[in-house]
């Protein structure tokens, strides 16, 4: 990934000319046709816009909450073009600016597009449903997965605190702080798969390796953990070391769809994402074959509540080739394999507080991250934060955490009351 | 419905030839071969058939574990020709006896089925798949909702005991008894839907009203209560009345698709499997547009690990029109309305326990249902019953709870804590 990701064909704005006294845009000028329409194709949110001269538009200006500020007339023009993903380019280059709270303003907006969504014709409907992520060959996903993990690990532990883990954690209070949230993550997990001392475990996307580590110095389970980053294994690795575990966990630069043997667990926090819908059948082969008779798995992954292409911005800049599928697409995995699924918990807003927590410790850090890239990569990293914050806030996007487990598998409990004993 | 209702083209079987000895079947003889290709063709499960002559044969005699008296020639055939159908048929009519326990008999063969599955060409996969439930239409669910649920509560009454709840129970602890459990699931289907004091709550397809009566009498609603069988409205009523409950709780004899006005709650518990897949993107709009803003609601209804007919015996003779659908195919409820799911439970070893409460006190009132009916009814019931327990228990069939709510509801207690407080 390069410094300055959004480099394709986006020029650098011109300096801002500030203007005197802030009159209002004549609605009948060719910038107060162009602010009416963008606002109308995005759903008329309540915003207000101030141009480069000082101009103000809104759809209605007593109504608005937050003020988006476009610093010339190309931003405006390429605005329209392609809002969604011209507004973070545009963002990011420091080309508008947005005077309040960027999370609010993008709750703004996505409950604006939930609203214009309800209202399309069929024929929109049926153009966004085509709307294809990037294929996720195994070479496609290493570059992939490269483009957003590899770009250091000193950069991640600016803001996901001591586990690193960059999955959504798991709040049992709002109080909690991401720390205690993180392991009652790994820990509310482990209790739903029912980890016993021994259990051996595999796991699919380990990220920096902090569930893996959990795993085998808690419940004194072996585990073997995949992962195509290798800047991700390599830290894993030494923190295996450190902690002694280097013996009962096992990190393996390779791709999931490369795991052999037979295990009693097999779990993926955070990987689904990032595989594209035409490998789920191969997933859940792969499961099916790595678990035993009475093998117990869990797939965790940024959900939708109907199939939808995931924010395309996002998809461009952030996570290419990325797609978060609805409850009904993950059952792709497990149908084929008459995997049976015991357990669904949708806790979308446990990312919406995990986020929180990692943009407030990103803003902390804005500094150092402008030395380590430059100014467009600190904005477009904190748009990604806020914007994910409010997509997990307005419903936009879910949390799925799917309990499963073999056909023949009885031993299961009666109740959940084991996740949640005092 | 009929009170013999395997009339159709079934004959009586003649009486059994005792036979003085019982020697074992030559396997090239043409009962032998008839024999071998039936186990065979339904996964070699490890029973003996012993014929009207007293013959004895099995794929593997001394791994044998349940015996079937076949009492004619007749049935044998017939058997061949359509096993699953067949095999109901014969036994209600009392030309076949399993010797042994009925409910471990019904496993083996669901056990070998599975196996079968498992074996099977991707031909035979797909005619299976192609296999077709009668539709639903407003009249069709009528008529197979009559065929069920109308045969007399008297006779419902025998063996569901005091709740007459006619679905999953959920077993706090496996030593529960069946009130127990009735009454402890529909607490768990409150919590899960966090019932407040004056919730309006509309529930379609309400069995003899348990629910409904236990919502308002427990928790305060108001309950308007759908159901399309005419004897459990007229008993459901009376229930209300004598619970002095009448003025909240409203049984309505009508369809679900003609629910009206808007509620803080939609429940359904076991009507799903009598709608027929054709139907569930229309009960999906009827959800949506039956709940406010905040709305919660729970569908609770017989499941599968993967899109399957039901069993075809099951389907022709017990309940016309019905389907188990996968967790997949339930999205088609959700996903087009964009309502969101918050969790999902498969409880199906909680169905086994109704049934096996259910089955013992059946068995202690066949003698009367053999007055109500006949023998072969009392045979149907049973084989019916004990089959389900089996199906149950070997995760043939699946049983879940699926609670949702609107996009918009951002009221969701941040754990499952609730349902499990001490």
């Amino acid at each position: 990934m390069s410094a300055n990701p959004q480099s394709d064909g986006f020029e650098a704005c011109p300096q801002p000319e500030v203007s005197e006294a802030p009159p209002r845009l004549a609605p009948a000028s060719i910038e107060g046709r162009v602010l009416r329409r963008l606002l109308s194709r995005v759903g008329d949110p309540p915003v207000e816009f101030e141009l480069w001269n000082g101009e103000r538009f809104a759809h209605d200006a007593a109504a608005a909450i937050v003020r988006i500020r476009v610093k010339d007339r190309g931003t405006l023009f390429t605005l329209l073009r392609d809002p969604q993903v011209q507004f973070g380019d545009a963002y990011s280059a420091g080309c508008i600016d947005i005077e309040g709270d960027l999370v609010q303003f993008m709750q703004l907006v996505y409950h604006a597009a939930a609203r214009a969504e309800r209202q399309q014709s069929v024929t929109a409907r049926l153009t966004n449903w085509l709307r294809r992520a990037r294929r996720n060959s195994l070479a496609g996903s290493r570059e992939n997965i490269h483009h957003h993990y590899d770009i250091g690990n000193e950069f991640y532990a600016l803001w996901l605190g001591e586990t690193m883990a960059y999955t959504c954690a798991y709040y049992p209070t709002s109080e909690a702080t991401l720390e205690q949230a993180q392991i009652a993550k790994m820990d509310h997990v482990c209790r739903k798969l029912r980890r016993k001392p021994g259990d051996s475990v595999v796991e699919a996307g380990c990220g920096w390796g902090s569930l893996a580590l959990h795993m085998a110095s808690r419940y004194g389970a072996r585990v073997r953990a995949f992962n195509i980053s290798r800047e991700q294994v390599t830290f894993a690795r030494a923190r295996a070391r450190e902690q002694g575990l280097a013996g009962q966990v096992e990190f393996i630069e390779d791709d999931f769809r490369n795991i052999s043997g037979r295990y009693d667990v097999f779990v993926s926090i955070g990987m689904l994402e990032h595989l594209g819908l035409e490998n789920y059948a191969q997933l859940g082969r792969v499961v099916r074959r790595s678990l035993n008779a009475m093998g117990r798995g869990l797939i965790h992954s940024i959900g939708r509540n109907r199939p939808s292409p995931l924010h395309p911005w996002i998809e461009r800049r952030i996570f290419p080739g990325a797609y978060a599928p609805s409850l009904g697409e993950m059952m792709q995995i497990f149908e084929p394999w008459e995997l049976s699924v015991l357990d669904v918990e949708n806790i979308r807003l446990h990312y919406a507080l995990t986020l929180r927590h990692w943009l407030q410790r990103y803003h902390a850090a804005e500094e150092r991250v402008r030395k380590m890239f430059d100014d467009a990569f600190v904005r477009m990293w904190r748009l990604y934060l806020a914007g994910s914050i409010a997509a997990f806030e307005t419903g936009t996007l879910q949390l799925f955490q799917v309990l499963f487990t073999t056909r023949e598998n009885n031993d299961i409990p009666l109740t959940r009351q084991h996740l949640y004993g005092v």
